[in-house]
């Protein structure tokens, strides 16, 4: 037969299983947390019509859209998350609750230049709350919980959700009477932390076509920092001049009460006048999320508030609000930077039962029996010398072998041989499995040092 | 804005959240049982270069194929999860620790002509296990027990997990002198159950080239049934003609023995002769699940022990042996027929808050204890009246309210309000948690009536 090389797409995860497993755990949080927020899981088509996907069009997008033809069709594989939920929610508008909130963890295709850490193919976990005509902002209010449980639950401490609100970007900007360029400014202010205060205002004068006083004012109020009240406080002296900005510090303000209430500590949270969000679709609350010790991987976890989710399908107006969180890359610069928490499990069983005997229903049963408290237990079958299994074992990364030969089966117990300490216990099934039971189901212990 | 009415491709499943949420419900049966017998998850890319998963090429594959060029690349979407698995353990094989058991519940593309019931995006729940060169029969001994648990997981009784061994009917056709002749037999006799015995028969003999006393006896060996003791003791008077009949028979041996030590009652499994799957790919057991009230379904679950997974990429002799669900089709099956037990889940959320005063903070608190317990909870922040909130906690089909006014907070209570009963207690945070639990955690009962 004629031998075809294998190889995977470059641009592509594909991971060996101890990363799969890891990678599978944070899935697994992210449904978990999404879930436990009252969010239902969402499962669109991964190719759309292409006319569909492409109704805003333009751009990067069209550039890097895999498209294709099939029959007559002509389709294409979504390049996010967003624009599959605006068809379906205009879709099912009258078959759907509102609120609706709906979580998609799904692969994404975008047919980017292949470099190292972009992908082609790659995970995108988001969340979104969509309203009919309106959405109370509690919902805007709770988002920070969630970015706050999922990083947690990641085993991670030194992160920080930023927020701001686009209202008091473009109140400010009216104010300055520069409405008509606050797109262009925000944009230009967002990349302050890639290129610095200078920077931003070379552009502010020569692109934007600011005066000097006006880059300034702006300078000036994109510099307010300190706790969350200190620039909530630096905010109160600007009310009154501008409605859409006083709406925004109220919003803000929302957002920021009931952090206590949601369990999010003030030092994961930080109000930012900074972050403004390229995109023009955001209108209220805006959220980025940074790893403290490595803002150089940018946001991990962004989103905000937008007034009309599918308005290129139906007249309906769906205010909504959400967040992303691009798995793939997260996952990559994590196990790069050696971030991932060492907790995270990487073997695909919890216990490995060797038997000893040829009869192997006893083994069997064992097994079995372990299974029935939750764990997860490989049987061994192969016929190999006592040396291979346990090398087997260490190669699987297992914590446990459980050994049955005929001793323990004649006493009705099996030998539990933990394979971090080497320490072997004689136990009762239902003992061995609480041992590891104890083990293996603590929590991810948080790392609080960088 | 000029707007593009939306759609979904005819063909590709796109569920409402209450039955999302009962089909996630499944995928979580499978991941978690899968995972109990020690498989591994892994995640290949849903697109490969074309070649290389058209190694095999040929006949219904090749015209079904999602394939597509970007740049300079021919690209295809994976139209199984087997080619994937055998290009994984090919070019990784260095790496992974043998046998390799791994698990995948990933969609699969096919542009079949659409018919009712018939998709062209849709999710495969495969295990393998794949040994290096050599892999017990215990495995193959196992896959009936993973099967019984993920169906019994479902909340289904009645089906029937039916084995054979393809080297019994290998070495049977041989005593006949018909070993050239096998493949066409087996797919002729594969058809058993929908075309009956005569069409068999004529097929065999006009067909096949069968003289009438060859086409009897093969007729008279397919027509042995009873339980499996029986139809194993009818196959002990053929032994000792044909070595590769007499191996068939010990591994079925093996693979029957040990039923009750893996906990799967003998209602549930047969050993049938009829049973020999198309492909030519198998060389060992083989498995089909049929429901017994709905045999028009065909095969649920299906799979076989095969001597070469990956002959195409790598001279390696990789044994292994698997099962595949087609999950979509199955759900949309049971769903059509309403064999979906009535007890899955399909509710976003155990419980809705609905706070009834204008500061949040205390409602917000309640959700969070509720969520830490494990409890999937959202909080209402819309600004209704209160028959608008219990209209949408009724069309979410939550089974819990949790409401939260002045006097509940005085108190330091909530009022628990069960949406199917009616029936409202005044209770404890935690006490509310404790009965929503015993309310959601219940596991699935099996329907054990038709």
């Amino acid at each position: 037969m004629d031998i075809i090389k294998p190889r995977t797409l470059s641009g592509f995860m594909e991971l060996l299983p101890d990363k799969q497993i890891r990678f599978e755990k944070l899935v697994q949080i992210l449904r978990d947390t999404y879930a436990s927020y009252g969010f239902a899981p969402l499962d669109t088509p991964a190719i759309e019509d292409a006319q569909i996907l492409l109704a805003k069009g333009g751009g990067e997008t069209e550039k890097q859209i895999y498209r294709f033809t099939k029959g007559d069709s002509d389709l294409a594989l979504r390049f996010d998350l967003t624009v599959p939920l605006a068809k379906y929610v205009a879709l099912h508008c009258n078959e759907l609750a509102f609120p609706f909130r709906r979580f998609q963890i799904s692969k994404v295709y975008r047919g980017e230049r292949a470099q190292r850490g972009r992908f082609r193919e790659f995970y995108q976990a988001d969340i979104d709350i969509i309203g009919d005509g309106k959405l109370d902002i509690l919902n805007e209010a709770e988002i920070p919980a969630i970015i706050y449980k999922v990083f947690r639950g990641f085993g991670l401490s030194r992160f920080q959700i930023r927020v701001n609100n686009r209202k008091i970007l473009s109140g400010f900007y009216d104010m300055l009477g520069l409405g008509d360029k606050s797109g262009d400014i925000m944009r230009t202010v967002d990349k302050l932390d890639k290129i610095g205060a200078d920077k931003v205002k070379l552009i502010l004068l020569e692109d934007c076509g600011l005066t000097e006083a006006q880059a300034d004012e702006i300078l000036r109020f994109i510099a307010i920092r300190g706790t969350n009240g200190e620039v909530l406080s630096a905010l109160e002296g600007y009310l009154g001049k501008n409605e859409l900005f006083d709406t925004g510090v109220a919003e803000l303000k929302a957002v920021t009460a009931n952090l206590a209430a949601f369990g999010v500590p003030e030092e994961n949270f930080a109000v930012d006048l900074t972050i403004a969000r390229g995109l023009d679709y955001y209108t209220g609350t805006v959220y980025e999320t940074t790893l403290l010790d490595h803002p150089e991987i940018g946001s991990v976890c962004s989103g905000g508030r937008y007034d009309n989710l599918a308005g290129y399908y139906i007249e309906k107006q769906l205010p909504g609000v959400g967040i992303s969180i691009g798995l793939t890359r997260l996952f990559y610069v994590l196990d790069e930077q050696d971030l991932l928490n060492p907790a995270l499990p990487s073997a695909p069983a919890d216990a490995l039962v060797l038997p000893m005997t040829d009869d192997m229903a006893p083994a069997i049963s064992l097994a079995e029996t372990l299974r029935s408290f939750g764990l997860r237990v490989q049987l061994y079958g192969e016929q190999k010398k006592f040396k291979q299994k346990m090398a087997y074992a260490n190669k699987l990364q297992v914590p446990f072998a459980v050994l049955l030969g005929e001793d323990e089966i004649a006493q009705g117990l099996c030998s539990l041989k933990n394979m971090a300490t080497g320490e072997q216990q004689l136990l009762t099934p239902q003992e061995a499995a609480k041992v590891i039971l104890d083990a293996v189901n603590a929590d991810i212990p948080v790392i609080l040092e960088k």
